[in-house]
């Protein structure tokens, strides 16, 4: 099972990321992780087809307080796609002068969409397969970067003809939102001034939030599951989506 | 003065970077950095608008031993564009289900180019405006991947259209070949076996082949100043394209 985690935060926020758990039972999340920062427009995108236990990659990010507003990470068990960096969640593109990034958790049977646009997989997943489809639908869509509001009625349009060809947790952000669309299982929890510890639920994989500190910073995570107890996490139902701006649901 | 360095082998080559010079002098090159290391079709891309001197990003990739075929460096001071993670080279957009990468070092004067296809700036570098219109040009000008013959005989139309707005020294890959182009400074090279020791000429920028071993590896590196003494770099005159293939020159 693959592991998507997703930040929007109202603020760039310091993110360190913890992957203490996967150096234990790293046969379960072998097939490589990466995690994307974005910086206002600007993206980092760190990708290693190594486990979370080898990767170099993986321990500079575990020790670099990153400030982003938008984050998307995955930890990858590959179900489709062999084992290659072509392969690693998240996938970019640009659109519109705008970064995109989009990760996936499930499995799409027998998508080999139309794609007869500016978007082609490099690798051979079904989850870039459905990324590049989306990016093409979009840029028919608009002529231009459209509002937040827009952008979510169209994915919403667009979201159910990926669901009807199988499991579709997602996590895709253009730096200004994050979109999570739930399938199987995805979780989110939002975060406000004042920050209380949290115990963590699992050590897989995890976020710490310790550097928040003004009482107007905001912070919103989404998980495959929840990371913490004693914490209000929010299962997102199946076939819905949760639209994040400034570290709050919306609409 | 920005640098630029690129690397293109027949095997897929332990390449460790050094930036020690970088250390003493960033006031220089202050204005970030970024690697771009194809491994097969997939990518790795390290930018940080930090210098080299603090970045944890560099300091990695100085430790870190990536195998790759192609890659291209980018050691930036600013001209256009401001100082941020958007205008970092090396630049990547995907066309044909390849991701293309592109560094640049000059200055094009007034260039804002008509970009009606699907490849738009993020940044505000005159850099990034120019590979949108290369890469909308190439998309025009070929239906799928062309091979490498091809390309070069696109890029050796377009690339005088560039240079007429100013100096255009570029570094292009899409993970087959690296394209080299010269205008007012860059030098190439290429190793063979028995691969003999080099002294750096300067400490700045150095790459370091230790680990090849093999009689038939062979490798080429392209940058702006002759990286060792004692080596037969060779200019890339004004206008001149060079594509390397396999570490060797080609046509």
């Amino acid at each position: 099972m693959c592991q998507l985690l997703g930040m929007n935060a109202n603020t760039p926020t310091d993110v360190m990321f913890s992957f203490t758990g996967l150096a234990t039972r790293a046969d379960e999340h072998k097939d490589g992780f990466g995690i994307a920062f974005f910086e206002d427009k600007g993206l980092r995108l760190f990708v290693d087809p190594a486990s979370a236990i080898d990767s170099p990659v993986a321990d500079m990010v575990r020790r670099y307080p990153i400030k982003s507003g938008n984050v998307i990470a995955h930890i990858r068990k590959a179900t489709q796609g062999h084992v290659a960096l072509e392969n690693c969640h998240p996938f970019v593109r640009e659109l519109w002068g705008r970064y995109w990034v989009f990760a996936h958790n499930g499995d799409l049977k027998d998508f080999y969409p139309r794609l007869h646009g500016a978007f082609r997989p490099v690798g051979s997943t079904d989850s870039e397969r459905a990324f590049c489809w989306l990016m093409q639908e979009l840029a028919k869509a608009h002529a231009s970067v459209p509002n937040v509001g827009e952008l979510s009625t169209t994915l919403r349009e667009l979201l159910p003809l990926l669901r009807a060809h199988g499991s579709f947790n997602m996590l895709l952000s253009n730096g200004q939102a994050l979109w999570a669309h739930g399938a199987t299982q995805l979780h989110w929890l939002q975060r406000q001034h004042p920050f209380r510890p949290a115990t963590l639920a699992d050590e897989d994989l995890s976020v710490d939030f310790a550097a928040l500190t003004s009482p107007a910073d905001r912070v919103a995570v989404v998980a495959t599951q929840p990371l913490t107890t004693g914490e209000a996490w929010q299962a997102i139902a199946p076939g819905e989506l949760k639209v994040f701006v400034d570290g709050a649901p919306r609409g």
